[in-house]
């Protein structure tokens, strides 16, 4: 029997939408799911950030699919974002491909898609096109804001650029800000996309994408998700073609597995979102964007205030084990520059061997966690 | 003032030289260099063994340019290596694009390049290859064969074929076996080259040759040569560009360093080398190659002799605290099975924050550690 159907709506804004550079999208499109219902006081709300591939199917079914949406063990009725309780809100990220405005939309200005005319793009960009969205549904408080990976980078962001708007937030597996290690991976995944011929300056719409560029790309990545002694465990030095001359064509099945990984990859995801969000994540810097026009700083009384506010919000952050692309220490980083805010922090390290993507597969241990979070946020309302 | 001149010397052996495979190579041609003079015994010969990018061109200068060898500061007179004791010899891999026959060499049968009709190539290959460099020298037995990363695969597989002909082997950052997330990290730099179009089945000589994906999977490599530590002290988040629009061109100065190797080494490198060596890599088994028709194996008499053999040989294992792509652990196992074989093996862990490429860089603890190693062997011959 298939689970509880969801639908993905769409919402569009017909005014100027600014972005951080001072660019304007107009019209803004967001995708976005909702699972549960908003009570009468509109303020049990939780909005979940997806992960640099994700999209706002988060949770339940598509009519007629067999695969639910990419958080679907974590979301529903009884389970770690109980639905019988909140109203959970996914979104698409602006600068996404599955739904909101991004580089494959058409600009009005030319009837074409953006492609590389889409604006430099920023993790406030995306949580203020949430913003958008939350108020046009009458919420302006929630419950939560919750992400892992570049989903928990928006947490914080969103967190700490309007501290009245959440009770809390949850990062998993995430950083204030990428060292110069993870801005290489994200480089060479951006370098093999743009030399792929077929990238044509961003411009490949209505032709064959980069497809080999992206899935080189995706490659890169999955090697930073998996845990290497999950790699060793699960494929070691096994070998699924035995035929010794074929040494250009994928003989161990680490190989085929990468492989897979890359081709699935290319037929759902667009090369220029992959550009704009690497990008936005390596220029993400959390502690940067508070000392900018951000509303921590502020003067005075209004600094005063903000500091009040987050001195009595909560915070939990999780990491895990075996991730080596965030690992652990950037998770105890978050913990104190929350802390430093007075900002009352809970850390969780998940034993795990499954790397960074066990935020997308260890549900048991997170659901739990999250699950006394969210009822210890509940008994001190 | 320049330092001591060398010329690389050639040598072709034209007559059928049969790889693993069962393949055949006619001609064989061998690029080497040699320092230092060898004895009237022809007894102190210390063989070099290059690691994947590396070249015959490992000490002194070539007459009128202004960079050493590769391996300048450990090869010279006083040095780990000392000319003035040993005599130095350094070969191009077979496989290779810097003088020995390789994919980018005539294929006699057809007067074109071999590109892709280029044999399945292994470690043991190589190292036949330079077995018939040697005794053309007149050289039957060698102090020492020495080699870091893929240099110590090929040092190790050579010691192991033919223990009668060393007193000793080093090895530097290394392992006996590649593991799931580095034949991974391999795979994806071969995706790279094979997806851009200029690769064309590999059949690019005279044309344009793939450059991008060269690049790309050079890049790759660089990240796994340094270590996390020195990336983030040596760039950290700096920005060379600080341009924001400029969102896909390289802006952190990490971006630009990466971009620099890739430019660089295309230059130099012959993406289907790049394919075979690095396929030769991920296909090397130390333990599962002498199970074969290797030399130790043997039966009854032949195996007692060889195990005596050993038991009167040396080894030196070092690893590098900082190396992630051949982490220590790797190294230990080296040290048990040589051990197992009763090999006398000495270990050392140099403490170094360069990662794995220190053993390019940090000459100064490892030509004392080899110095001493050395010197002990001359006192035991």
């Amino acid at each position: 029997m298939q689970g509880q159907i969801v639908e993905t709506k769409f919402i569009t804004f017909e005014r100027p939408f600014r972005l951080e550079s001072g660019d304007v999208l107009n019209p803004l499109e967001i995708a976005y799911e909702t699972y549960g219902t908003l009570n009468e006081r509109c303020d049990n709300a939780i909005l979940i950030e997806h992960a640099l591939s994700g999209t706002a199917h988060a949770a339940f079914y598509h009519e007629g699919t067999k695969k639910p949406g990419w958080w679907d063990d974590m979301i529903g009725q009884g389970k770690g974002f109980d639905t019988e309780k909140y109203f959970v809100i996914c979104t698409n990220v602006i600068g996404g491909c599955n739904g909101s405005t991004g580089p494959s939309s058409l600009n009005p200005a030319t009837g074409r898609p953006y492609a590389l005319t889409f604006p430099p793009l920023t993790m406030r960009d995306m949580v203020e096109a949430q913003r958008l969205l939350l108020l046009s549904l009458g919420i302006k408080r929630l419950r939560c804001v919750v992400g892992g990976s570049m989903g928990g980078m928006q947490a914080m962001q969103f967190f700490c650029d309007y501290p009245d708007m959440f009770d809390s937030f949850i990062t998993i597996a995430t950083t204030m800000r990428h060292s110069a290690q993870q801005i290489a991976f994200n480089e060479v995944g951006r370098r093999a996309i743009m030399a792929d011929p077929r990238w044509n300056g961003g411009d490949y719409y209505g032709e064959i994408s980069p497809e080999g560029g992206l899935s080189v790309a995706r490659m890169i990545g999955h090697i930073t998700y998996i845990s290497e002694k999950m790699m060793q465990e699960k494929f070691g030095r096994l070998r699924k073609d035995k035929d010794s001359r074929a040494i250009f064509r994928p003989t161990f099945e680490v190989e085929h597995y990468l492989d897979y990984q890359g081709i699935e990859f290319v037929r759902r995801f667009d090369a220029n979102t992959y550009l704009y969000i690497t990008s936005a994540i390596d220029n993400f810097d959390l502690v940067s964007s508070m000392s900018g026009p951000g509303r921590i700083r502020g003067e005075g009384r209004a600094r005063g205030n903000a500091l009040e506010t987050l001195s009595r919000k909560r915070g939990l952050v999780i990491s895990l084990t075996s991730d080596w692309l965030y690992p652990p220490p950037q998770s105890q980083d978050i913990v104190r520059f929350f802390s430093g805010l007075r900002v009352k922090i809970s850390y969780t390290e998940i034993a795990t061997d499954h790397g960074h993507d066990a935020f997308l597969t260890d549900h048991m241990k997170q659901s739990l966690i999250i699950k006394s979070f969210l009822d210890s946020i509940e008994r001190t309302r």
